[in-house]
């Protein structure tokens, strides 16, 4: 059994961040699920592998680490000759992979989580209406970004180049929830190059198989 | 000429980030500074090769790249084989390293920076002075991660392992604000092994010789 044991829930989005990577390379996996409800990631069992008391985490063989997209970055450099090359061929592909990486992280994340937050998570979760005033300012910000992205979509088919890469598919878990599940993908919707750069995401059998097993 | 150029201000952090990282390896560098104060940074030619307006950017030959932790990552692979590993020897060790960086985006870099804001750059650059609330705030979200930094750093020289790498200096021109500049290190210093940490990096010839670039 070579396969990467995944410790997190289908249904989160940094999970869904792991797993969609996994499946893309065709890696073997399993997934360990956490009773988060029962606080299981606040043990010390589990904070002796996550100090942050956080999901996912990975453990291939004896080797452990946290942290979705320091993962991601290591599942695709693990199968670099298996699947397609989420990581770029060369040298300079490889840099504009982690420009990106780094773009979504820094710009892109907070707020589209904090619109998610208030349109999915807190309903669902927590049974808090949305603060419509918080999901705009968030939807305004996320604006500025895409507007970033829509003229990069117009050169090339994905944010790093004409292939499709790991920081691509990072966006895909709060991407989705905004469009897919809360309905509020205008800011995607109406920017014509980042709305074809969803669709293709979204319409890959690893995001589809993602979303069986959470489902 | 095989330098990099790299176009930024070396008393900005950001681009503190990537000097010390060029220094460190031994590279060839020139830098080209960007006249902040009347707004280079938001003019047509700059946005074209930085969207959203910031500093710094490489540029190596043709090849272009924006984001500093991007920068630091192509510095280091483009020179594995020259001076210090920075990015591990092994696909462990770059993952260990790809974790720290993760952790320092996602956990340090936030309440670091609003409390160098408040102490260092809104009195030097804006006049206004600290606001003591928004410090003590986040200087506690610090102490919390910079507790899991203290229990990884009882292990292990450094965050990746025994060896020096990019997670551990991407810290360095935060930490030097708080510690050395603002003179508010105490979350650093009252914790013995990211007390030692913070002394090799802050000693090392690599981030002296950022600073006299700096002064
Ligand atoms: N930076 C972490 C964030 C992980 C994270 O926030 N995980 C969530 C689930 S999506 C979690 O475990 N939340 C529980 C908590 O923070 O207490 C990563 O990307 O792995
Ligand atoms: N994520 C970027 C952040 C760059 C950044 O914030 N740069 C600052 C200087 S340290 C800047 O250019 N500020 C001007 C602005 O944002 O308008 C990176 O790491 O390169």
């Amino acid at each position: 059994m070579g396969g990467i044991k995944v410790i997190g829930i289908p249904m989160s989005t940094c999970t869904q961040r792991v797993l969609v990577v996994l499946i893309e390379k065709g890696a073997e996996y399993v997934v360990e699920p956490l009773d988060m409800m029962k606080g299981a990631h606040k043990q010390p069992e589990h904070l002796a592998i996550q100090p942050f008391g956080q999901i996912p985490v990975i453990e291939d063989g004896k080797f452990k680490l946290f942290e979705s997209r320091a993962i991601v970055r290591y599942v695709a450099e693990k199968y670099e000759g298996q699947g397609p090359s989420l990581y770029g061929k060369t040298l300079h592909e490889k840099a504009l992979v982690e420009q990106w990486l780094a773009v979504e992280i820094e710009e892109f994340n907070a707020p589209i989580t904090a619109a998610v937050v208030q349109l999915v998570l807190g309903p669902k979760f927590k049974g808090i209406p949305a603060d419509e005033a918080i999901v705009s300012a968030s939807l305004e910000k996320l604006e500025k970004v895409l507007d970033v992205y829509e003229a990069q979509l117009a050169k090339n088919k994905f944010l790093a180049g004409n292939f499709l890469s790991i920081a691509d598919l990072v966006h895909l878990p709060f991407l989705f929830l905004l469009v897919g599940v809360a309905k509020r993908g205008e800011v995607v919707t109406s920017r014509k190059h980042v709305h074809e750069w969803y669709e293709t995401l979204s319409s890959l059998p690893s995001w589809k198989k993602v979303l069986a097993l959470a489902a």
